[in-house]
């Protein structure tokens, strides 16, 4: 399956909320990209575990544009669990730069209790094939099963919530990277759109529909603002693009 | 307090969503406007009863445009109770056209167990002044108190939910009412979703700020499809026309 062009216009519209080319990998934390597509009533799928389409062709591409400017994926395992996602990067600049190995970011699994498996999966696939990267799982204590291809992150902490600070402080110094783009799911967006700490930029997609009172929905704790906002309008969607408002206090 | 200018960009965008001129008056049920403002994550609110600004001033001009092109604006008892809304309209084309009496909407207010009173309210005062018109207050079974002004609509029905075929046909042969602007609250959005048979057309605002999960929201009980859809992109605000689509069955 080929992509679509991108849009012109969405790459100047893009530019400013994509992580910088020349990174300083000495001073800064990763850049932090927070992006997902929602209905009009701020839901991500029908229900917990059903895989639903919500955005246009004409922003599909543009999920692929942006894994192509980033090092890493993120992604909670519940929603790798429902959706069993590809995750590669089928964008390119041109021919001679259309390896899909290459171009696609590094899965980083959020499982902390251990309940995925990489064999089998639609990435260990694409891995196989050379169009996509093996994963970095990240789990609470020693894993129970250490798979072939994939990387361990173990994170000591006992707590329930992911120490987000930690988490990619570790993913930088120990895997290198320095641009994360999380994908979700809505457990993983809600807490992290709290945290004008982490989150460099925010990139939503709002595809015409709704899906009603049971889906599931993006919404954090608390009410925040945002700043720095522009709109791109496409004919069925519209994609909304900010910085996390610093919290006053 | 003044309005600012209507972006003149909005007035075609909104032109084929607004209820058609000659209406013709013998044959069709009246027009019906679903309009609302919600934040990114589909709330129209902070919480019950909290008054909660989420349109930026470039969007807010809109609602008085599209309040001048409706006979009535229906708007739900809780959230006139929360809000004290004066639903009057300080839009007009000329001065030669700037009587805002003439220009109002008359307010259609939901209050079946009737709660709200309008002498009191904004609303009232703007009559009183000249600005603005008495409202009809739809009630189940006889009103308990008659206020001056005021003209009731009585229900006959002893169920919960309204009616809104005789609602919306009782509009049209006892007050002449042909064209109907729908505000809120949420109930009475959640509702109208769902009727393709009522609404003629959907206008949301979407503000760009979250308000998070315990603000009020606008999902309706079960998935829909729009059609007809565009959009208009402000500097902070974006806004989504459409029209539902018929359930296939």
């Amino acid at each position: 399956m080929s992509l679509d062009p991108i849009k012109p216009d969405l790459i100047p519209f893009l530019s400013s909320y994509l992580p910088p080319r020349q990174h300083d990998t000495k001073e800064t934390k990763p850049f932090v990209t927070l992006t997902y597509a929602q209905s009009i009533d701020a839901r991500i799928s029908l229900g917990p575990g059903i895989r639903t389409t919500i955005s246009d062709v004409e922003t599909k591409v543009m999920t692929h544009y942006l894994r192509y400017h980033h090092d890493a994926i993120l992604i909670g395992s519940g929603t790798v669990l429902a959706d069993d996602p590809g995750l590669n990067c089928k964008w390119h600049r041109d021919t001679r730069d259309s390896k899909m190995d290459e171009n696609s970011p590094r899965p980083v699994i959020l499982d902390p209790s251990q309940k995925w498996r990489f064999k089998g999966s639609k990435m260990y696939d694409l891995f196989k094939n050379g169009e996509g990267k093996p994963p970095i799982v990240v789990v609470r204590g020693k894993p129970r099963l250490e798979e072939e291809h994939v990387k361990y992150l173990i994170m000591e902490s006992t707590q329930e919530k992911i120490d987000w600070k930690i988490l990619i402080e570790r993913l930088s110094n120990e895997f290198g990277i320095k641009s994360i783009m999380v994908e979700g799911g809505a457990f993983v967006i809600n807490d992290l759109l709290l945290r004008d700490d982490i989150v460099d930029s925010l990139i939503v997609t709002i595809g015409s529909t709704y899906l009603g009172e049971n889906g599931v929905q993006v919404s954090p704790k608390s009410a925040i603002s945002l700043m720095d906002v522009d709109w791109w309008k496409g004919k069925k969607d519209s994609i909304m693009v900010a910085r996390l408002e610093p919290e006053k206090n």
